[in-house]
């Protein structure tokens, strides 16, 4: 499956393709950031994260969206630019009929590092290594993305095999 | 000129459309609200929202867009779904490339009624009076639209009022 990952946020908006499936190499599609000036008025700027992320999902053409998942206790300046680059990004995918997933900053973490509370850094290295590239992606925005491309990737693949065990069990059950 | 108000929310986003100019009675020409079930995910709920605000952008072309500013620290569980409710209205109005002002609700309060602190009761009943209808629209979120609207006429009426004072001022000094 190909799947793209969204790092929400009005000054850089971070974007990675990832393709592949759980249990085999994961392949880097596309990295990039949607950068928007502050000197736009924000309806503005949102116009041109809506026309990114529309590009992006025209050229890479993904089975599926992760969007990082804003909680209103990040009490930030920037909460609410953010918060409205990911309702652009949900509408762009929606629009389309794409399925969406929102993952927590905890649950990327700890799916590409084991651990809930790594920093950028760790994160970074890891996406690197899982991606098997020469550089870690800069800025973090696009190592944030390609990590949830690749959270949902093994979220997934996980979630399915749950479903495809309990479709095997309902069966089992069904044919006593 | 005419004005579409919005008082956005992922649950019930109120719109407004008041025609008029200051100094003269403004007259109403839409009011209603676009729901949204919270059944549905909320890609699938700014998506009906944006589809919405479209239709009232198709069907009443108004001059310019007046849309409630929301801040961070309106620490309800519901501001995450209102800030993307507003960024989507934003986004539609952007790409039409109208006017976009956001008013606090204070300003809006200030604005209908005299008083910044003034309750919903108050702001429905001035905005029944300056709109000289028979009823209060129903529900809040339908009246606060109409009233953004309105704000937007009388604070850029008077903004236009002071521009044109400058200029003239400007003016004369330049004919010294």
């Amino acid at each position: 499956m190909r799947v793209l990952g969204i790092d929400p946020g009005l000054t850089r908006c971070g974007t990675g393709v990832v393709e592949g499936t759980v249990g085999r190499p994961l392949s880097l599609v596309d990295v990039s950031v949607i950068r928007t000036s502050s000197d736009l008025a924000v309806p503005d700027r949102l116009v041109t994260i809506e026309a990114g992320i529309e590009a992006r999902l025209d050229d890479y053409r993904p089975d599926a969206v992760a969007i990082e998942r804003i909680f209103a206790r990040s009490d930030v300046s920037t909460i609410m630019g953010t918060a409205q680059a990911a309702g652009v990004a949900m509408v762009c995918a929606a629009r389309r009929g794409l399925p969406i997933a929102l993952h927590t900053p905890s649950e990327v973490k700890a799916a590409v590092s084991g651990n809930g509370r790594a920093d950028k850094t760790q994160v970074g290295a890891m996406v690197t290594r899982i991606l098997r590239l020469e550089a870690t992606p800069k800025p973090a925005d696009a190592a944030d993305a390609l990590a949830l491309a690749i959270t949902h990737i093994w979220r997934g693949g996980a979630q399915a095999r749950i479903d495809a065990a309990l479709a095997a069990a309902a069966g089992r059950r069904g044919h006593r």
